[in-house]
């Protein structure tokens, strides 16, 4: 806003006074975003504060739908739907609790993870088996958890780039199954998460087929290293855990991806496919994850508007229940298969800045791929040799084999905060989210005004040709 | 332990192998803490990993007490004793629940304070009043609470000295007394509190006389805002809350006072009392407040033993039932009005540095103000000219209207951890712990040698002359 007026000052000396101002150019929006962008906040701020968690196939999520679609529709998004799909749905249930019963009774604070099964009411109770890691469990032989409660630990400490959640991940994804399939009663586990505050981590697990699910939880960070020192101070004696927890399965219910579009000059162009998801876990209004990541593309695309209307339809894609098991992009990938994207690209990874942008056309378009780093050096990003692979909503593009960008994020903090209940507006940098919005308007607004396939520089593909990429 | 090693190298070059090397003197005892103490860490983390939260009045503080007093045998105090007393007892029950059910619902983390009553169950729902005072409160009309919800918020931000406790406390202590003599059918606060975590600061409220308790709970600090954010857009539109609890006042249960000394050379001359308390709030195992403080107090009176026999005796007072109205120290009163104390000293504000050293007899005591000034210079500590009041666990002194030392800790964190679940041992900077058993060995060791009445400086008075004291 201040640029704006600033031109119009400049301007009022050269040109008649009712001669309109030509329009910021593309790296002026970005640059302006940097400053002033308060569409991001505002959107996870309203998000937040207005309908707040908003886990898969609830009630909840669906108002975060419709509050969602009615934002999109109110900053002149055009084309905005709620497309919706069914999905198996799991509650988390209203109990949560874990009490060593000895040798040193206390409460601990733990939270069921998505799939996990009931307790009886009453809970159950075991002498917990401690296991260092997923690798020591899987050790364990047959049979031996027989009426026991598995717990299982990790050592995960910050990485920028979120590789420490592949290292430690597999403690919550596949360590409550393999407890299961060895005989366990319940399992519980150090929060796959680097913060120190009494707010364990949740997330999805699976359980084998053939292997029936059973009661598994997080503990809080410090909780875990508490029931850690218990064990270095029983001396062999053994430490017994009461468990009781009320999630359920309760079938199938509806969700929905919700779509918006800042329509092209020319709108037979593939377009370029902005994503994020709009659920989040139940424990939290999911701010960081990912609220912001809705409220930074969303931005983005309206900064992209402001410099002139592309030449490319912007589509941004709110994918419903992504957190418990990707069914949104599955489902959209599905209904829109056979219409081509241009490039993907999402936000799902919090709202500190972002520090590298990778692509998967670097060796097959590197003019663009050179282009677009150029483009965004200004803002701190440094122009990365990955592949990029696309975020979660994104199964289109991989369907598709088509072009993708990685917009990396710091990753520092973000597991502080992932699938907490301290995932809150305050843990929002507004400075950050502006670089976030400056950089995606940069890099958006590139693509969208791009004439040739992204993939290939050459001519156009159809939709069979993008189906084909690399 | 270094230092020892080095100090015995250094002494067999001149003297002859079998010759007890001399102890280290109370100025060599005190640095040595300050790089080499394991006793105040190692007593919090027993406490917290073995004991866990400690609820007065409960069968989880009498574990407290009985870990405490075992400890201490086992570390060679004598006259070790766990004094009983009867006290009024509060439970905070198991279910707290606050849920906004119109216009943007969602639940709300909360906590009962202390004194809170239970709801109805199911819960109690009206429509919430906001106040961002207590001045605000006050000023409503009587009756005009009637079938309503106060919430009560406050600025609070951290402060060096802890004042911020004393701009903000009323809101907790008496907030919610007043929001019910105005017809509240129920108060939510936002946290005494300056961290932004999902975790509410519980802590002591009060009801006048006269006015029955209602259901009383503090928001976590995100919570409070978000409601606040509520408020900015409704419009005007009323908010409603439900809440749900179920404390309750079991009427009078056992508490006790853990008492331990090191025994004087002149077990005659008043002692020097060191004080803490052992119990802490339910919902955390009590590790800055003040598991902190009782390890604190008895490493250095280990440590002031290892430079030789005092001579006074050195009394440490690890309080019952602080948190929920001093139960302990004014039975500790009661009790022992008669034996006079030479000076009392408190640590019960975390395990933060010491940076201030304060005494109520700079005036009449100007020598012995000095050179304890003096002696904790090199820790980093300065002399203020503030009139010690001693900790809440020192009524006794203040009866006897005796002598006082406070030894100011860092509060910028404190309020970050005080009540909340989260006062976990993590928490605990070992480095800070040991500056504050430098500090405490160094001022204990002067005032346990000192032959004369650090009162006055004058003859050591009898018991009547010290209660008549400044």
């Amino acid at each position: 806003m201040t640029r704006t007026l600033a031109a119009l000052a400049a301007l009022s000396l050269s040109v008649p006074a009712a001669a309109t101002p030509p329009p910021l150019t593309l790296e002026q929006q970005a640059d302006d975003a940097l400053a002033n962008d308060t569409n991001a906040y505002a959107f996870v701020e309203g998000l937040t504060t207005e309908v707040g968690p908003r886990q898969a196939g609830t009630e909840a999520e669906a108002r975060g739908r419709a509050w969602a679609a009615q934002w999109l529709k109110a900053k002149g998004f055009k084309n905005v739907a709620d497309e919706p799909f069914m999905m198996d749905t799991w509650l988390p249930g209203d109990i949560a609790r874990a009490r060593v019963t000895a040798p040193f009774a206390q409460d601990l604070v733990v939270l069921p993870l998505g799939n996990s099964a009931a307790t009886p009411a009453g809970g159950v109770e075991g002498e917990v088996v401690f296991f260092r890691t997923v690798d020591e469990l899987r050790a364990a032989p047959d049979g031996s958890l027989k009426g026991k409660i598995a717990y299982i630990s990790h050592q995960m400490r910050p990485s920028q780039d979120g590789s420490h959640y592949s290292f430690a991940g597999p403690v919550r994804w596949v360590g409550p199954g393999i407890a299961a399939s060895k005989g366990a009663i319940g399992v519980v586990i150090k929060s796959v998460g680097t913060d120190h505050h009494r707010n364990p981590h949740t997330g999805g697990t699976n359980f084998p087929a053939g292997v029936a699910a059973i009661p598994a939880g997080a503990l809080s960070l410090p909780d875990a290293e508490n029931l850690e020192r218990m064990f270095a101070r029983a001396l062999g004696k053994p430490i017994t855990l009461k468990l009781e927890m009320n999630p359920r399965q309760i079938g199938q219910t509806a969700s929905g991806n919700v779509v918006g579009e800042i329509v092209g000059q020319n709108p037979s162009l593939p377009p370029v496919l902005l994503a994020c998801h709009i659920d989040s876990w139940w424990n939290a209004p999911g701010a960081f994850d990912d609220g912001a990541g809705c409220g930074i593309i969303a931005a983005a695309a309206l900064k992209v508007k402001q410099a002139g209307q592309p030449l490319r339809t912007i589509r941004v894609l709110m994918a419903g229940a992504e957190e418990t098991g990707l069914w949104g992009s599955a489902a959209y990938s599905k209904a829109h298969i056979n219409e081509p994207i241009a490039v993907g690209l999402e936000s799902d990874f919090g709202a500190d800045r972002i520090w590298r942008f990778d692509s998967n056309f670097r060796e097959t378009n590197p003019a663009l791929h050179k282009k677009i780093a150029a483009a965004v050096a200004r803002f701190g990003v440094s122009a990365g040799s990955d592949v990029a692979t696309g975020g979660a909503d994104l199964n289109i593009v991989r369907d598709q084999k088509g072009a993708l960008i990685d917009l990396q994020q710091d990753g520092l903090r973000y597991f502080d905060l992932h699938h907490t209940p301290d995932d809150t507006l305050d843990k929002i940098d507004p400075a950050q989210l502006r670089q976030n919005v400056a950089v995606w308007t940069q890099v958006v607004g590139i693509l969208a005004n791009e004439s040739t396939s992204i993939q290939t520089g050459g001519p156009i593909p159809s939709a069979p040709a993008i189906m084909q990429g690399q």
